[in-house]
């Protein structure tokens, strides 16, 4: 792309040569010729080899020869490459090594070597299935959806468009559910759900979606998954949650849409978290089964400021057992001397 | 299986028509005419369309055209999908892709495509090996076991009757062992040891289990474990005990028989948990290296009742504050006045 | 070996018998004839049929018949069996399975069956290549490394000497960054750089280490990771840091030297650990964005000792309110009556 078709995509305000050819991207100090990067918004300047800058002050702008001025040079940024880094899509033959059961229907870009895909599963086109990735029977996966290399679909879950999932992920294994018997046994509680991925999700390596025990796992448009993430049976997420890497929410929780956790998160089951609540990293939301808006934090999960008020307290335990002390004395030398 | 051939298996009380063929079962809600559902115990009623609901009230024994009568439905309802829901247990040729050691056994249902089979290895009647799993050298696997795709055994592991290993577990990968030499520099301790797993064991997806340095690793009988659970060197877990989702339990560990870890649970080594103990979700055992009863919580874990104790007590801090000034206040006005 | 030459190698003090054919190495109690074990400093005498073992004090150099005095027994024993275990480096061809782009350059010992390697890969002489691994384009991997079953090496990563990578281990998968468009959907910000592992690295099974978003993600030369470990994408990693199993690191923190992180840990993002520091397990380092030197404790993570006194200050408030009780009483009998 030329520099001057990179503004026009960006609907931003080139200045300097437009006809400078853009080959990728990379961070501004990093940057060298044929390159673009980007100076965030309220950064100090960095000098650079790019060969132009998407920036957003006025400073900013009169500083690199070539530039390029939007509101969100980040956003713009990564719009950018998106388009220039697309991954080659053009239509290869399914490798002869691909095991594809003659039910099966796929119409993907490229199958990889050692794939196998199941009775009557369905893949759309623009999908591509890298090597040793396992689908089972009755999938059904819509257009340009990507599975990277030895991930792993069970049997009747449906995947939308535009999804990635990372090596190492498990889509549809049985859900954790078992009933005791009169000898202590644990007998296992049917987990024939299923699994829908909508479109646009994101499921990181090694990350775990179990199916519903009886009705159906579900993660939303947008919602982006981190790596080593557990989603258990019939848990449903909404649309564009950000769910950072091990993360781990209980059967039948119920994430509304935008919601955010942050890393090493636990979620308890029936648990509801409303539209945009953020749980911060490394807590645990137990005792309340809804929580309706803003941010959580502690284990178990209070607001953010009773959290930080708890936490300062703490360290002012030893301030009150000394002043606690000092009353006794006080006290002590005001009281009537008492004989019996 | 008819609703006549369901109560005889349940030992149940049949009310309605005996010669109604079931096909599956499904939650009350969503339950459809030939599907099985059921009411636990202490629930409202709920219409369904389930042509057979098993119940455990006199009032829901009325309430449905066919219901059948047990003390615990849930249950009932577990066991009765298990045999509806068999997965199809006919016998297959191995996958011709599948790479067997011609010195190993093989008496498998099905072994999929892309599957590896080491040296010496012996695999049991009636086990299924899904596509894409790696079974090493001297493997052993009894009877009727299931290993979902791309999962993985090391050498010398042994694996019981009735266990099921999901996608993307890795059983006998090397302890985590290392000694610091004269430089800083770690040594790897010898990690030679092995994995027992007994019977009717299930392993969720994307655990580790991992061999013993010297010893063994054991997981006992009826023991369920969840996804992305690790499991150290030398573990040592006894029968039915339930392990939630993202726990791990460090090197040499023993847990007794029945003990439960809920989800996100920390076990330091060298700790003892006894017969029937419970840890919290979200909690650690690290400053107790024996726990002998009861429920426990928190980092690091105490008894549930000072776990509820303390954060309540937390949570009081301000307002101990606030009485600690008001009787600074109520002294210093009865202080005797003091010249110099 | 021979006694008398492992007694050499180590530079020991042999007393007995230096003809005994030494096989293997185990753990004192278990030791049979032609087993090797080693008694460590300040443990009890133990009983064993080891046929020598390695000691340090004088009481146990005369206790067991043949035995090697060194000042790190345990050391000293992990040493000798990585000699007496080290495995079969024999070279094998590759297994006819295996697909190899016509590109890839391939000198290892052995690649197994299912393995893919991309294009314009390098593979190094005495590596091995396990069952199922996948190998991107443009790897690059050095002299004597191991990838095992069903490891996954995305594009353009880089791994040195002697590294060992467990099953179902995800090198290089996308970095977890988005950027909020004008209509709240995340936008991918682009993750196109790479992963460098040194040398002599171990990375456990079902362990995560993304590629940098625009930089490199680097693991240092003799650094320990276990299990189910999360590295996020820009992240630094010194040399001989030891990761204890379900830690994660968020993106772009730095490790420096030394530094260990007990299990179960959470660091934010951009937070620096200097060398040596060491994190308690279950902890979490996000409200310092520096941690100079110690052990630190908790969530959010202070040092030990402070998380000591906090946690048992925390045991001390039913008392603390007690006192205050008290203390009210104790004035309100000394106050002066007030009548209105």
């Amino acid at each position: 792309m030329k520099t001057r078709e990179i503004a026009e995509f960006l609907g931003g305000d080139l200045r300097g040569d437009g006809e400078v050819d853009i080959y990728g991207v990379a961070a501004l100090k990093s940057a060298d010729q044929g390159e673009l990067a980007y100076l965030d918004r309220g950064r100090d300047l960095v000098e650079s080899n790019a060969s132009c800058v998407i920036v957003s002050s006025e400073e900013a702008r009169q500083h690199y020869a070539n530039s390029i001025t939007v509101s969100d040079p980040k956003l713009a940024f990564a719009k950018v490459a998106a388009e220039l880094h697309r991954e080659d899509r053009k239509v290869q033959p399914n490798h002869p090594t691909a095991v594809i059961a003659e039910s099966a229907s796929v119409r993907a870009d490229y199958v990889g070597a050692f794939v196998s895909v199941g009775e009557n599963s369905y893949i759309g086109e623009g999908c591509r299935i890298h090597d040793g990735v396992r689908i089972g029977k009755n999938v059904n996966i819509r257009k340009f959806t990507v599975l990277h290399a030895n991930s792993t679909v069970y049997d009747n879950v449906s995947i939308g468009d535009d999804c990635v999932i990372h090596s190492g992920a498990v889509i549809g294994a049985d859900g954790f559910g078992y009933v005791k018997d009169e000898n202590g046994i644990h007998v296992k509680f049917p987990q024939i759900g299923t699994v829908v991925i909508e479109d646009n999700v994101e499921i990181g390596a090694n990350s775990c979606v179990d199916r519903g025990a009886l009705g159906e796992t579900r993660i939303g448009t947008g919602t982006k998954i981190d790596n080593l993430v557990q989603i258990a049976h019939n848990v449903q997420i909404g649309k564009n949650c950000i769910i950072v890497a091990m993360s781990g929410i209980s059967g039948s929780s119920v994430l509304e849409d935008d919601v955010v956790l942050a890393g090493q998160v636990g979620i308890a089951d029936h648990v509801t978290l409303k539209k945009g609540v953020v749980i911060a990293a490394k807590s645990a939301v137990y005792s309340n089964k809804v929580i309706s808006n803003g941010i959580w934090a502690g284990i178990p999960a209070r607001p953010v400021k009773a959290f930080k008020e708890n936490f300062a307290a703490l360290g002012s335990l030893p301030i009150i057992r000394r002043e606690i002390r000092e009353l006794k004395d006080r006290i002590e030398s005001i009281e009537p001397f008492e004989s019996e």
